[in-house]
C-alpha cells in the first residue's frame, strides 16, 4: 500500500527531504511529488553573488541536482508549478501549472512545506523599474546579469548592508562598477555589533566601496525609457544604473498561514525538533520558511541559510522515511567576505544578550592568523561575550583576513557544548607557525574574557 | 618577607611561568631567578624549519622575548648557565656558568622545572660528524644554516618522517636540495593512521621529496675531512651532503630523575592539574619535560608542543603567584604542512584506540575546502573514529590543501566536550561558498560515522 509524499518547494530543504525519503523508501512504498514554481531545483542561492561577480563561470555550476536528475531518482518534480492552496483536512494541495494556467488537486499522506523566503522589498514608487533587482533565485541572477550587460553606465547602488548587500557590493566592484551601499544602521553588517561593523566599514572604504548611512528609500526614480536612474531617500538622491536589493528576506508562509498552521513572531512556521509542524501529525516544514531554536538564547529565530535548510531537509526525509532524526537548533553561526576581508559571527551580539535578559561581559582582542613572524600573518580582531558570573560563552565575532572566518567554528562548537570561557582557555587547538600564533586568537580572547568575568564579579 | 622562585629552563614553559608570576607578584614579594644553558630565551622552536627554509628572514624573528627584555621585567635570567643538580631537601639548585666553568648553589622557596626535551639521536658511529644536525634549538638552526652554506653538494637526507622530518624536508627543498626522507614506518607521519599517511607520502612524491621506508640507521659515513658523505642502513647507503635528524625527542628529565622526582612511562615528569609535581609541595613542572593527561584515552602521554608549554607555563605562574589555574590535559591536536599540503590530527588513531581498549568504527570521506563550484576549492580527506555503541567521537585526521588543517579544531572542541558523532551532525558551522561546502567536510564525516556506528551495532 503506497503512500504519497507531497513536497512544496524544490530547493535545498524540500529536495533534501525528498531525496532522503527516497533513499529510505522505494517508489513502491512511497510516491513523491514535488512542486516548484521556478525552473530550477536544488541550487545554491548563496552562490549567486559569486556568479554575478564572475568568480563562478555559469548558472549551471550552482545547480546541485537538476529537475531531470531528481526525476531519474524517482521523484516526480514538477517545475513552473505553483502550489496555491493547502487543504489540510482534505489532505491535498492545489497547484497551478504556470505555463498552461491550469489548476489541479493532488492528495497527500505526508506533506513537506519548504516554501523558502521572499525578499523584503521596500514598498515605494518605482521599485518595480527595470534595473532594480533582488538576488534570491537563479532567475534573479540571470535577470541581473542581463541588466548589467544593458546598463547605460557603471554606477551601482546596493540597498542594504547585510550579507547579501556586502557580497553583492563585492560582485559589482568585480564587474567594474562604482558601488554605493545604502545602509539603514550605523554600520554595515548589523549581524555584528557596531564596533565590529566599523571594521567592515573601514575595509569596504579601503576597497573603494562607498557605504552611506542612509534613511529609508522613498522612491526609485526612472528615466524616460523606464529604467532606474536614481534611488531617493528623504535626504538625498543616489544616481544608479543598476540597483540591487539586499534588504533581507521574510519567511514565505502565506500558504501555511492560510491553512491555519502555527507561525512564530518572525512569521516562520513553528516545528518540533523532528521538523514536524507543531500540532500536526503528517506535516513537516524546513528551510527558510521555518523558525529555529537559538540554543544560546533559548528563543526562536529566523535564520535563512542553505546549510540549515539542507540539514533540516535531511532530518525531515529521515522522519518521513520511517527513520528518526532531529534538528537540534542553531547557535547563529554565519560567515561571509568582502574581497579579502573575512567576517564571522556566532551566538549572541550585545543587543541579543540584553534582549535575552543575560548580563554579560564583552572583550575584544587583536591577534594574527599565523605566527607573527610567518609570511602572510594577517591581523584579526576577535570579540567575545561571556555571561556574567557563570562565564558561559555567549558569542564570538571575528573580522580579519585569510583564516579569520572559519575560526568561528571553534566558538560554535563551544556554544553548543555550553562551555565557559575558562574552559575554553585550555582548548587543545591546532598550532603550527603557518596556521596560528602559539596562542590561537580565540584562546587569547577567552583568556581576556575570563579576566573580565572575574572583574565584573 | 620576600620569597625566591627558581626556574630551570628559559624557553616557553619556564619563561611563561616566570612572566605570569611576575605579573601577579612584584619584585619586593618574589625574587625570580631563571637558568638557561643556551644563549636565547622564549623562542619559537617550531619556527626553525621556516627559518632554515627561508620563509622567515632571521633568527631574531623567532625570539618572542630576549634575556634582556626578561631582565628589564624583573626576572633575573642567567643564560649560558646550566643547572647540574636539584637538592630538594636543601631547597637549592647547583648551576654552572658555562663560560667561566664555575658552579654555585642558589636557594629556592619555589621551583619550576622546565628543562624541555632532547633529541632522540641514533647511537651509531659517525652521528657526531660535521653536517649532521638536530633542529631543537636556535643554536641548532644556526649550525645547520652554516652547514648548508658550506655543503659540498645538494643532497640532503632527513632521518625520520614525523612533524620535524616533513617540515625540514620542505625547508631543504626550498633551499634547492634534493631531499631523501628515511622513514622507519610504512608511511610518513606515524602520528596519522597509515591510510592517511599514504596521502602524505603521495603528496611528498609529487613535490619531489623521496620518502624511503628504511631500516634503522646503522652508521653515518664520513669523508676524509670528517664531514658526512652518506647515511647507511643495513640495506643501503644514502649519499648526503647534509643530514637532518627528525627522530623525535624524549623528555629531558635527568636532573629530575636524579632528584627522585616521579617520572611516567614516557620518561616525563608527572604533575597534578595545577602542574605541581606529584608528591611535591613547592615544585612545579611544565613544557616538553612533562607528561600530560590525554582526555580521550584517559592515559598519560608525552606531547612536546610549544602551545602546551605556553599554557602550562601560564598555569604554573598563576599558581606560583598565588592565583589558581589548571591545565586540563590534551586531546592530541597537531597540525603541520609540507609545502601546500596540510596535515592535521586530533584524538586517537586506530592504534591508540585499540591500545586504550576502545572498540571503534572508522570512516573516511572526500570533500572540498569550499563549495565545489567556488574557485580554489581543494580536495580534502577526513577520517573519523567513533566509539562503537556510544558513538562518542574518538579522533579525526585530515589531509588536504588550503583550509584543511585548522578544520581539525572543530573536532578538538568536540572531543573536549565528549560529543557523539550524532551530536556533531547538527553542529552549526560557518557556511558560505568561499569557505565551505554546504555540508562542511567534518559534518560529512560525522554523518558517515553515525551510519557506521549503527551498522556496527
Amino acid at each position: 500500500m503506497s503512500e504519497r509524499l507531497v513536497v512544496i518547494g524544490g530547493d535545498a530543504a524540500g529536495m533534501s527531504a525528498a531525496s532522503q525519503a527516497r533513499r529510505l523508501r522505494g517508489p513502491g512504498e512511497l510516491e513523491i511529488t514535488a512542486f516548484e514554481r521556478g525552473r530550477f531545483s536544488s541550487y545554491s542561492a548563496c552562490g549567486i553573488p559569486y556568479w554575478v561577480g564572475g568568480d563562478v563561470a555559469g548558472r549551471d555550476e550552482l545547480i546541485a541536482r537538476s529537475p531531470e536528475e531528481h526525476r531519474a531518482r524517482g521523484i516526480d518534480l514538477l517545475t513552473r508549478t505553483e502550489v496555491t492552496e493547502i487543504d489540510l483536512a482534505g489532505q491535498r494541495v492545489r497547484a497551478r501549472d504556470l505555463a498552461l494556467g491550469t489548476e489541479s488537486w493532488t492528495g497527500f499522506d505526508k506533506l513537506v512545506i519548504a516554501t523558502g523566503a521572499r525578499p523584503r522589498r521596500p514598498d515605494v514608487p518605482g521599485i518595480g523599474a527595470a534595473g532594480v533587482h533582488g538576488v534570491q533565485t537563479l532567475e534573479d541572477g540571470e535577470a541581473l546579469l542581463d541588466s548589467l550587460a544593458g546598463a547605460p553606465g557603471r554606477r551601482a547602488v546596493v540597498v542594504g548592508a547585510g550579507y547579501i548587500g556586502v557580497e553583492m557590493a563585492e560582485a559589482l566592484l568585480n564587474r567594474g562598477y562604482e558601488v554605493t551601499v545604502l545602509n539603514r544602521g550605523g554600520q554595515p553588517m548589523a549581524t555584528l555589533d557596531p564596533d565590529m561593523g566599523r571594521l567592515v566599514h573601514a575595509a569596504m572604504d579601503g576597497l573603494g566601496i562607498r557605504t552611506v548611512g542612509a534613511s529609508p528609500v522613498t522612491e526609485v526614480l526612472t528615466r524616460a525609457d523606464g529604467r532606474v536612474r536614481a534611488v531617493a531617500t528623504k535626504d538625498a538622491e543616489y544616481p544608479a544604473d543598476v540597483v540591487v536589493l539586499g534588504t533581507g528576506v521574510v519567511p514565505e508562509t502565506s500558504l501555511a498561514r492560510a491553512a491555519g498552521l502555527p507561525l512564530g513572531a518572525h512569521g516562520g512556521l513553528l516545528t518540533d525538533p523532528s521538523m514536524r509542524v507543531r500540532g500536526q501529525r503528517n506535516v513537516w516544514a524546513g528551510g527558510d520558511c521555518v523558525e529555529v531554536l537559538d540554543l544560546v538564547s533559548g528563543r526562536e529565530r529566523h535564520v535563512p541559510l542553505g546549510t540549515h535548510a539542507n540539514k533540516q531537509g535531511q532530518v525531515i526525509g529521515s522522519n518521513v522515511g520511517g527513520d528518526y532524526a532531529t534538528f537540534p537548533g542553531v547557535v547563529g553561526t554565519a560567515v561571509s567576505k568582502v574581497c579579502d576581508l573575512e567576517i564571522a559571527r556566532t551566538g549572541l551580539r550585545e543587543k541579543d544578550a540584553r534582549e535575552a535578559g543575560l548580563q554579560y561581559v564583552a572583550v575584544t582582542v587583536e591577534s594574527t592568523s599565523r605566527a607573527g613572524y610567518y609570511p602572510g600573518a594577517a591581523a584579526m580582531t576577535v570579540k567575545m561575550l561571556a555571561e556574567r558570573r557563570t562565564g558561559r560563552l555567549l558569542g564570538v565575532q571575528i573580522v580579519g583576513r585569510e583564516g579569520a572566518a572559519k575560526r568561528v567554528d571553534v566558538a560554535a562548537v563551544a556554544l553548543t557544548a555550553r562551555m565557559t570561557v575558562e574552559g575554553m582557555t585550555g582548548l587543545d587547538l591546532g598550532y603550527a607557525p603557518p596556521f596560528s600564533p602559539v596562542w590561537d586568537p580565540v584562546l587569547i580572547a577567552a583568556r581576556k574574557a575570563v579576566a573580565a568575568v572575574r572583574a565584573a564579579g
